[in-house]
């Protein structure tokens, strides 16, 4: 019997999904929930029904797992824990700061419903946490880098877009070559936020707006541009959706560390990733997630996770004993 | 109270875990034992005391976890499960194809004597094998390739070293740039043993050898070099011991998978190691799992173990809360 799976929240992540459960024959799409309901909503595989949101708890036997595709800023905060006292959940929270909070809310639900959730899934928080959790403890003398990109960062094209006199917008977070280089020599530098990353902008003007205006305002944002080396470009609306319409992303975790008795050998970890659709491998990653937390609730485990406490073999959908065999 | 480590052989692998136990404040150097016992071996750090390794039984108590540095060959098969009636255990056994049976023989022996036993420890098996699991679960549509090097291997140097003629050698395996740029465009290619790596060969012929026809052995040795483009270059015993003491390695483990409803995105996961040494890095992990494997057993758990059962939180030193903090 295949692990039944709902997705909760049709957007891009969910679509993900979706396309996800297609390459894992041990798992299968039960149902689509939406706060639009069934009318708003084709799922791409046949067959399957959609339902509202609102009506997610008369359907509890009928999905294993959970998965809940909204946004962090407003969605996440609420439904996991909601939806947790129904559903095994799994959940793709990414406000790093708020990620010990979110923990608390939805531990306590789960322990009370006897039902397992885990937050922060995807990559980061998620496959990067797992890079900086291994390397950190194998190299605990060292210095641990994040580099994101090249790709888009939804954050701030919004911002560009919420300026006056703009229509559309896509920035690019682009790391440093440079700084790479000198991070993957084992050199240990100190960066400046300017000297790791920067930021490119593709803007569409509205008509007759003032472009000098738009760009200074853009590269004096606080907190989003103005500590960063950051070009802006404008083109048509055309090129915009001819050269910018996927969603690229990736980066590096890189733990650069020393070891021997004077500590004279350095030793470079590095996780990469260079994804040409990052909701898509974000999906990705909460399917496998899906497996792992079935399996431990299977095991009758309840409470709140991250994917620094789920065993790796958990995530596969092959045996331990196949997995011993190929992959040590 | 610190967590107690013992030392089963004091090589180099050996030496590089009583550096790594310096790195880490929450563990200590109790003992170290070896086969040529207190007078054959002066351990790095002050007033550590050395026993013979057959009399590792009579020290069960003074010990929380024996970290087995012996060697796979001929060491760790019979000493692992040996050892785990007394002690929990970490090796770092990478004879890949011998593995089940290596953990089946462990196994045994810590469930009937209720210890906790982690084999094939290290980045190879190891980290390697934990970047396969993660990157396979999350593309499960894909391929996955692992290049070593460019780095010493051990094996390839001694076999050289055992053909008439040589009196010393250094092997370092490479990988193929073109290939690494291949697998890392995202375009899957096959690939044959040939066009992953090229293996040089660093020889010291004695005095009057017939350096054409070790060469010819060299290079046509089945297994080792026949199927590779293998050069080698014949120098003094002092440019080896000068140019070519230390033990680099590393490599690469790379996942190229594709998601979306038509399998359109490409998606690269690669986990990267350059090491300046080889066994001090293997020693480092070895000193993490150790921690791990002494909360296991701390939860009463008992049997063997490999990096694929652990829950990454087990190998840090953090509180899971820093951890949800500072790596989510």
């Amino acid at each position: 019997m295949s692990i039944r799976i709902g997705i909760m929240g049709y957007g891009n992540l969910g679509r993900g999904v979706e396309c996800a459960l297609r390459q894992n024959p041990d798992m299968e799409l039960a149902a689509v929930f939406s706060r639009r309901g069934p009318s708003a909503v084709t799922p791409l595989t046949a067959g399957v029904p959609v339902y509202f949101a609102a009506d997610a708890a008369g359907h509890k036997d009928e999905i294993d797992v959970m998965i809940l595709c909204g946004g962090s800023a407003t969605d996440l905060p609420t439904q996991t824990p909601e939806f947790a006292q129904w559903f095994n959940v799994v959940d793709s929270y990414d406000n790093h700061s708020c990620i010990p909070q979110h923990f608390a809310d939805v531990d306590k639900v789960c322990r009370a419903a006897g039902t397992v959730g885990a937050i922060s899934v995807g990559w980061d928080p998620g496959l990067f946490s797992l890079a900086r959790i291994y390397a950190g403890a194998v190299l605990p003398q060292g210095e641990t880098y994040t580099f994101w990109g090249r790709g888009v960062s939804q954050g701030h094209s919004d911002a560009i877009r919420r300026i006056e006199g703009v229509a559309d917008a896509r920035q690019y977070t682009v790391p440093v070559p440079a700084a790479l280089e000198a991070v993957r020599s084992g050199s240990q530098p100190q960066l400046t936020t300017r000297e790791k990353h920067t930021r490119e902008c593709f803007v569409v003007a509205k008509p007759g707006a003032d472009k000098a205006r738009i760009e200074q305002e853009i590269k004096t944002m606080p907190a989003y541009f103005a500590d960063y080396d950051t070009t802006v470009t404008f083109i048509s609306q055309e090129e915009l959706d001819r050269d910018h319409k996927e969603l690229p992303h990736g980066g590096s975790v890189i733990r650069s560390g020393k070891t021997g008795w004077q500590e004279e050998h350095h030793q470079v970890v590095e996780f990469h990733l260079d994804l040409d659709s990052n909701p898509e491998f974000t999906s990705s990653m909460l399917v496998a997630c899906a497996r792992a937390v079935y399996r431990l609730a299977q095991q009758g485990e309840s409470g709140c996770r991250t994917v620094l406490d789920i065993p790796p073999v958990l995530y596969s959908a092959q045996s331990p004993e196949e997995l011993r065999k190929k992959l040590l």
